[in-house]
């Protein structure tokens, strides 16, 4: 387990209001990007027309896709913003909890998805840039506070 | 998609505990109307005697109701306040998960909710007040950032 | 139900980073005491190799434990550390959704979880200390704002 300190005094806090068939990973992305956006952690809620949620599975080191392709509530969409490996862009790294129509629960790694009706973003930036490594054992690119 | 910045230095952090028998909904709304919050985020975890969740349904533009009349553990509740379409009031839009007996979840859009043991909420009020407008295509009140 | 303001003044930021093997509860219990936090909030995702849930039965006014031996995604980990009854040390409550491959939710009151492959966790600490109290209506340890 490794930690630091962010400092608060310089963050910046937005609203993001995302509207009907806005692509999420990719809207949220190209906002940040413009903004220039490099580290922030978000939560949001709303609802999905449809969406693709992500199980990373140990066998595979890689995600399997789980299609929604139904319209649900966005219950918790919680995440963070990193640079990328190479720190050009930021990226973004978001879990979601999605309810049905009778309530019944799913989630996983937020893949893509398409909002219907709203989708009501707060992502708080930090001043301090987290950036993410390759990681040759999980496959995955995992923060490194290192740098 | 829109955004808008929220300033971070005016700030103010509150923790709210709702105890055995509070309704959540209106407890929260009237906690928000007295201290005077018009915009703000909320996450929180606890627990529900009963609780009542909305899906809303894209063919009819209304909630369907899904009780939920059992003791559940309060997952994630995540949400925020802004003003009323006509700037007088707080209005809360949360949304939650719970967890039932044999660890299932279930969640929706938070209608009401009646709190047994308690409910640990956290409130980051914003200088920035957002206002709601009625949006006849999907029938709901979305954040309106144009004012 | 009962609030008490948080000034934002003063608050710190941390990101806290599990990796491979690392226990959520005691781990993070660990860090805040060595970096002397005492009242915080947190968020988190990433994933569990497996997770230990509880339900608080009212009839057994005691936790179900509810095991789930599996790699499940952590959708939204919500919580706060406070002081413990005899404010010498930080005690963690935690609440987690976790989905499982085929993208089922489920969750509970966090009793422990091995992480796998990562779990990246954002720490906001409060100046102002909670205290805890233990309750015998509910035989819960409840967050006490009259002190």
């Amino acid at each position: 387990m490794r930690a630091m300190r962010l400092s608060t005094l310089d963050e910046q806090t937005y609203v993001v209001v995302l509207d009907d068939g806005d692509e999420v990973v990719d809207g949220l992305t190209a906002w940040a990007d413009e903004v220039g956006i490099r580290s922030a952690r978000l939560t949001g809620i709303g609802g999905f027309r449809r969406v693709t949620l992500g199980f990373y599975d140990p066998s595979e080191l890689d995600y399997r896709r789980i299609p929604v392709d139904e319209q649900t509530e966005v219950l918790a969409l919680v995440g963070d913003f990193t640079m990328t490996e190479d720190g050009t862009r930021p990226q973004l790294h978001a879990h979601v909890v999605v309810g049905q129509a009778d309530g019944a629960a799913r989630g996983g790694h937020l893949l893509s998805g398409e909002v219907w009706p709203t989708l009501e973003v707060i992502v708080t930036q930090t001043p301090r840039h987290l950036r993410r490594r390759h990681d040759p054992h999980t496959g995955l690119a995992l923060i490194d506070l290192s740098r």
